[in-house]
């Protein structure tokens, strides 16, 4: 149960943006730009890094969800994904990536963790600055989504198949899709 | 120096919102509609919580800049304002704030520190469904806002007149103007 009565029964951060559609609307645009947007980091990438900063949050409703969504879209498919989401160091994962999910998980910990150092092994492994900066703003932007959606009790999908079902909305019609299903409170 | 070049002059957070202007204006519209919009809690309130969460956060330029716009807002001025955004539990704080401000202090630890007793708390306060929503979601953006500005490594203003001025910018125009001001990189 909710720590606060949400006049719908979605569960996680669907609920939440459903309760306040003005901030909802915002928030949904973020992820959509961060997650989705052009980008020379894939969908797949973007959406592991969303994965490994919920995962160490231990917010399971965006870790689970952000799993889902990043497994649909990178060509590992689910058991990297897995493996990834709790250990960068996986061997499957590539140096690049490796090094922008330390500065992400740095982020997590506070922005003040983010070390010269971290921030130049990415750049050795070729991150760009645009890659740098999304990776920082993503790690914070879930360091947010994490925060709302534990914060305020929200309650977990009856179902597993529930992820798996958001992931299909999601990579064909994006986050907007997440707020605007159709009877989805049935 | 900033971790990446930006290519503008401005310090903190405006440098950043410049940098990419697409997260830049999404941003700027969360600030203004959980800082500025219509709400049962005041602009002084709501505020004096945000500066409460960055200087937990040490994020020197989100605080000194929160700060200033609490003092600029809160019948109490800045006195009020530099005790309370470190103790909560200072004399002058009203009870129903005191709730609210130990609630957006846990979620800045985590989401998962809310409890039911610190809501409860907020409620026998007179706190509402949508002040206690509008608490958490506060705290979990400026979660967000402090990693961004630290976790790039962003420069501080020259003079501190600046967090002043940008309070007397936002109380008149909004956060859309933090990143619309005419010849402000010069």
């Amino acid at each position: 149960m909710p720590y606060i009565s949400l006049s719908n029964e979605q569960p996680g951060i669907v609920g939440l943006l459903r309760y306040r559609p003005d901030t909802g609307a915002i928030l949904n645009q973020l992820a959509e730009v961060l997650l989705r947007g052009e980008n020379t980091l894939t969908r797949g990438e973007r959406e592991l890094i969303a994965a490994h900063v919920s995962t160490l949050n231990s917010c399971e409703f965006c870790a689970s969800s952000h799993a889902a969504f990043a497994a649909a879209q990178h060509p590992g498919g689910a058991d990297f994904v897995e493996a990834a989401r709790v250990d960068p160091d996986y061997s499957e994962v590539s140096a690049k990536l490796r090094a922008l999910l330390q500065i992400a998980g740095a982020v997590r910990r506070s922005g003040r963790e983010v070390t010269p150092e971290l921030v130049e092994a990415a750049r050795v492994e070729g991150a760009t600055d645009a890659e740098i900066h999304d990776t920082v703003l993503i790690a914070a932007a879930f360091s947010l989504f994490n925060r709302y959606v534990d914060g305020l009790g929200t309650s977990l999908p009856a179902g597993a198949s529930y992820y798996a079902e958001s992931a299909r909305r999601i990579v064909e019609y994006g986050y907007a899709a997440t707020t605007a299903m159709d009877g989805a409170d049935a």
